[in-house]
């Protein structure tokens, strides 16, 4: 699959990504590791809680999310480097048996003024489960850099310089 | 350790976390998961990326910090539940060895107009390296309940109502 440069790319446009279902396996061992709390972790003791039964830890439905991504279409050259997030929510929780997928619109394309080999990327990426319903809305800047000039001839070149 | 509610919370104060060393074999494992890409999976490939050798994926860190956090000072009544992040950065990269720790300073105080037994409240976590660098920032929305009010004694609440 080809790597996409900033050029490539332009606002409105919409990458997507292929469908994971995350597991209750899945969902505790993340809580385990990294967000060990009730409704993360138990399904018996979620049902008490403001989830209401077990749910994933945002931050494993947004590393979920990056996996998605990584392996969908928005394929950037230099890979998927974030230089900062504007937004993050969860709109709703993430369940076991949930398929998640990705669209990731373009918002703005600009140029980098101090690094000329780079710009940065606007980009919202949305998360839905499989009724549609998004579970998580991410906006993001990237950085991504610019297609490389065309090499002259080794000839030329040495003219130039 | 006491719970916090809403109640117990002010801008200006600052809670803290224990501390954490991340090791290359959590760095790579948590991106062959979640973040497959050369600068997060091997230090060989790392070097000729933006990132110069081997960085945690971002949103390790962020996991990282959620662990922190939850076994830290900041303890809520009722969890950590994030309503939505304002701001997510990572201004410079978590590497093999390095020890992190949180500090989450209260930026805004809001009872809720629509739910009365809960409110919103605005914080800053900044999670920092062994050199009291910041390597991430984190601007979240929380919900936190408010104190339960005493209850009255069974006899006078029968009388009002």
């Amino acid at each position: 699959m080809e790597r996409l440069y900033l050029e490539d790319l332009a606002p409105g446009q919409v990458y997507r990504s292929g469908r994971r279902v995350v597991t209750a396996a899945e969902i505790t061992a993340f809580a385990a590791a990294y967000d060990p709390q009730p409704f993360h972790l138990d399904a018996e003791a979620a049902r008490d809680t403001l989830f209401g039964g077990l749910a994933a830890s945002g931050w494993h439905t947004a590393a979920l999310t990056m996996r998605l991504q990584v392996e969908g279409e928005f394929r950037l050259a230099g890979g998927l480097i974030g230089a900062g997030m504007d937004e993050l929510r969860w709109p709703r929780p993430v369940r076991p048996g949930d398929e998640l997928r990705t669209e990731t619109e373009i918002l703005e394309v600009r140029p980098s003024r101090s690094r000329p080999e780079q710009g940065l990327v606007k980009a919202r990426t949305t998360t839905f489960n499989q009724k549609n319903e998004p579970v998580q809305v991410l906006v993001a800047n990237l950085l991504v850099p610019r297609h490389p000039a065309e090499e002259p001839p080794s000839g030329l070149s040495a003219c130039r310089s």
